[in-house]
């Protein structure tokens, strides 16, 4: 079943050539989640050790799939901006407030920057991007590209199919969002408690959890923060986000994110209606030949532990909705450290102009 | 936390009083997950051990939290039904299949029949009843009363508040289903494959999963078969018996129904439109002071972890959505065990016309 949904090929995959191999490249925040993710996918993509830095809070290495150690040299956030002169592109796997002063200061450095925090993605003159989408963007001028909230982008390329075919009127988005979306301390938490709950002897220390509760054998249905409305900061990342990427800043979107107990892969229940009447049957075939999209006939899926490592966002369960002949409901799960972020960050990189 | 939640009281709860206790009782599948909890209900309201028959496929006993232990005698599903006519009341906690043969056969020995499957619920001459809602269904004629779907149940309870204030005009079902929404093989399985996940040795043979795959770590996208237009069983369930308990028989139902790593207690996440305007604060209050709901103001609650075990259904999570002034959102969590199957029985026993 796994290995039906796996489209990672050997070599060099996702148009990565040798104007992109000649880029000198940092990844910041290399030795989280998504950076290390970031670092695999360069290396399978054949980019050369010596013109890709890996940079975080301290001395480190990461050990990739491969077994290959890759070092991580210490970078002092506010005063190294100069240091990074000599880098074609830069990647920004850091929380959001280390973004806000990297960003910018790269950028007058010359250095394009490919940022995943949240903290560029709604600003006017930074283009939000998911390149199967709105790739077009990555011609506008500005050094700065700012990549999706994960769940958004999960959700975005389906909806974008429909989008385009029969124009989408209102879209409710409830997901069911994997430990490690809150990043490697995220994953080790889930990782504990599930050998702590089994009983496992040994365990030693408990990492810090990001969860506000237990996750495991449990549900937490609101991620961030929730205002004064009752919104949590995850939902109204999916709304804002989705308008810009769809280039629908009118779309009616609705949402609740929850956390479940999954180590990789972001799933979403997508219940919508649309403008005009829709062809269940061309729908399918659309999707299933969407560029990022794989399509299931697999009534009971698609599920996360078969999609996790893997490059597509998984769709299944596309049927009519109960509420109008133009309502649609599909499900889909894609692996939020690759599509929903390093794999977008990625194919980001590799659609930019490169000298050749 | 948990504590907070957790309303069951000690002696004689949920009104079963001396004239219930003369009652002669039946409980057909007594060792199934369902079956234990009614027992576990049965006894901790004090009903003679004397007055109280447990049914399986073979001689077997239970064990209750109390340690005590209750003897299970072995049913000849089919020849009998005669052996029944001492009883006054049976709860078939039994598969369908059983259900429907039983059902009928112990009404005509004058026996009360509470039944829990799906055999009986949508017949016209069946009450479908959750007591709060629809209890005065009871009244009507006839020796049958059918228990509905658990999620169906919980997702009920808040829901009829709000119909009966504003209106349903639509409604959205997300659900996040525990394990043991699929009885005690259902948990057997989560708890088998979270000790595997975790690496714990000595594990002995590995039960038969009701699930189509894997549950640790995963998400099953639909719940029982998928008909051709794409809907689950469990789908089609809730927006039926939705529409008979809150007597509303146009009423849009639309869902997706998911299995979850969670041991007990089925969440939903609900979307709503109402025909009249909504006073959130109101709704509140009347949320807060329902009968079998309780409220919560944690922003990332309710959670199945705290509320395992408890009588009401948890509702959080209420705010405004964006489709428009008279959409809702809230999410609810409920033991589906509990509110969702015996204590839902056992509170339609209670309220059943009983000779004094």
């Amino acid at each position: 079943m796994a290995s039906d949904f796996r489209t990672r090929t050997a070599g060099a995959p996702w148009g990565w050539d040798d104007a992109h191999r000649r880029l000198s490249i940092a990844v910041v925040g290399a030795t989280g989640a998504v950076g290390r993710e970031l670092v695999e996918l360069l290396v399978a993509a054949g980019h050369p050790a010596n013109r890709l830095d890996c940079l975080a809070r301290r001395y480190d290495k990461i050990e990739l799939e491969n077994r290959q150690k890759v070092p991580v040299r210490p970078l002092e956030t506010t005063q190294d901006a100069s240091a990074f002169s000599g880098f074609d592109l830069a990647f920004l796997c850091t929380p959001t407030e280390i973004s806000r002063v990297l960003g910018p200061a790269l950028s007058e450095f010359g250095v394009r920057v490919i940022d995943l925090s949240s903290a560029f993605r709604m600003r006017d003159d930074v283009p939000l991007v998911v390149p199967e989408i709105n790739g077009a963007e990555l011609a506008r001028e500005g050094r700065l590209v700012a990549n999706p909230n994960c769940t958004t982008a999960i959700a975005a390329l389906p909806l974008a199919v429909v989008d385009r075919e029969y124009g989408l009127d209102e879209v409710l988005v409830v997901s069911y969002q994997a430990a490690s979306g809150a990043g490697a301390p995220g994953l080790a938490t889930l990782t504990y408690e599930l050998r702590r709950e089994a009983g496992l002897p040994g365990l030693g220390s408990e990492p810090k959890s990001p969860f506000v509760a237990t996750l495991v054998n449990n549900v937490i249905p609101a991620i961030a923060e929730v205002d004064e409305r009752g919104t949590s900061g995850e939902e109204q990342k999916i709304q804002d986000e989705l308008r810009k990427i769809l280039g629908r800043p009118d779309l009616v979107v609705e949402s609740t994110t929850a956390r479940v107990p999954v180590e990789r892969c972001h799933s979403v229940a997508v219940h919508l209606k649309t403008k005009r009447d829709v062809d269940l049957r061309r729908l399918r075939e659309l999707l299933a030949r969407a560029p990022g999209l794989a399509l299931t006939d697999d009534p009971h899926g698609p599920r996360p532990r078969d999609c996790a490592g893997t490059d597509p966002v998984h769709v299944g369960r596309v049927r009519a909705g109960s509420r109008g002949s133009r309502s649609l409901c599909f499900f889909a799960v894609g692996d939020q450290l690759r599509k929903g972020a390093a794999l977008n960050a990625f194919q980001i990189a590799a659609r930019l102009s490169v000298e050749r």
